[in-house]
C-alpha cells in the first residue's frame, strides 16, 4: 500500500456519502418514510448472511456482499430509476456506465478495475453469485410493499402480472426464496392491496 | 433449509429495518443531517472492502464485513450511545446484551449463535479481526468531524487529548489508516476546529 493509494481511497469514501441522500420509491417497513440507497444497501446485505443458505448453486458470498453493497453507487451520478418506470430501461444505461467510471475511478486502479467488474457482472444478471443479488434486491421492496398496504403498487396502480414479470427474477437465485414470494404476492391480492385485474 | 427458518429470516429481516430510526451524534460529511446507524453500517462495510489492505495484520473480510454490518443493531433496543458521554459506559452494557440475545434470537438459532459470538468479537476488540473492524468504526466519524467544521468535537466541546485517546484505538487495526488520521487530528487543530488546550 502507498499513502498515495489511501487518499485516493479517502476521496472515494467521502464521494459514496452522497449515497444517503438518493431517495427510493419504495418506503420502510410500516412507515411512510422513504428509503435511501445507503439504508436499502445494508439491508440487502444483512438479507444476503441470513438468507446465503437458500441459494440454488454455491454462491460467494464475499463477492455477492461487494455486488449488493455497491450496485446502486451509480445512482449518485444517474439517480433512482423506479422498476415499473415504462419511460425508462433500468439496465446499464450509458448514464449509469459513465457514473461508474467516474466514482470507482476515484480510487487506485486496480480496485477501480475490481468494482467496475463487480458492477457489470451484477448488471449482467449471468452468474449465480450476480442472480442471488438479484433475488436480494427485488425481494426486499416486495417485502416492504406487502407490509406498507401494497406500498409502490398500490401509489402507482400496478398490476399484479407485471409485479409477478418483475419479481419472477427471484427464482433465478432461489426456488425457496420465490415459493414465498408468490406466497406473499398471492396473500397481498387476497388483502385487496395488490390489484389482479380479470384475465386479458 | 426448512420454510420454519425462512419465516424466522423474514422476521429478522424486517425487525433489523428499525436501525434505520437510530440517530448518531455524528453528521453526514459536509451535511447538518443526522446520520444513522443503517447509513453508518453501509459506510463502515464500504470502507472495509476498499481500506482492507492496509490492516497490519491479515483479516478475513467477509468476518468484519459481518462485523460491521451487525455491530449496531443491540442498539435498536439500547439506543445509541455516545462515544464522548462520560456519563455512560459503552462497552457492552447488560442493556445491550439483552438486546443482542432478542434480536439475533429472531433467527433460527445456529444463526442466532454465530451473530451473537460474531458481535460479542466485535465488542471485545481483541482479535484481529475485530480490532481492524473498530479501526473502521473510529475511522469514519473522524472523517465527518474533520469535514463539518468539527462536527461533535466543536459542538460538545471535547478536547484534543480526549479524541485523540478515543482515536489512538485506530492503531491497532492499522498504522499507516492511524498515521493519517494523526495528520487529519493535528490539520483540524491547526484549523481551529479541534481545541487543544495547554498542556495539563
Amino acid at each position: 500500500m502507498s499513502t498515495n493509494d489511501l487518499l485516493k481511497q479517502v476521496a472515494f469514501i467521502k464521494e459514496i456519502d452522497k449515497l444517503k441522500y438518493i431517495q427510493r420509491r419504495t418506503k420502510l417497513f410500516h412507515s411512510d418514510r422513504h428509503e435511501n440507497d445507503a439504508e436499502h444497501s445494508w439491508h440487502l446485505a444483512m438479507m444476503t448472511l441470513v438468507l446465503a443458505e437458500h441459494a440454488d448453486k454455491a454462491i460467494d458470498v464475499l463477492r455477492v456482499l461487494k455486488m449488493v453493497l455497491i450496485h446502486d453507487l451509480v445512482e449518485i451520478d444517474a439517480g433512482d430509476t423506479f422498476i415499473y418506470d415504462t419511460s425508462k430501461n433500468h439496465s446499464n444505461t450509458e448514464e449509469e456506465r459513465l457514473a461508474a467510471k467516474r466514482i470507482f475511478g476515484l480510487l487506485p486502479e486496480k480496485q477501480a478495475q475490481e468494482f467496475m467488474a463487480i458492477w457489470e457482472e451484477f448488471e449482467a444478471g449471468i452468474t449465480d453469485d450476480a442472480k442471488f443479488a438479484r433475488t436480494m434486491d427485488r425481494f426486499e421492496p416486495l417485502l416492504q410493499n406487502a407490509s406498507n398496504g401494497g406500498g409502490t403498487w398500490a401509489e402507482f396502480k400496478v398490476e399484479y402480472q407485471k409485479v409477478y414479470d418483475k419479481k419472477k427474477a427471484i427464482k433465478k437465485g432461489s426456488t425457496s426464496i420465490w415459493a414465498y414470494a408468490e406466497h406473499v404476492l398471492n396473500e397481498s391480492v387476497e388483502k385487496g392491496i395488490l390489484r389482479k385485474d380479470a384475465p386479458r
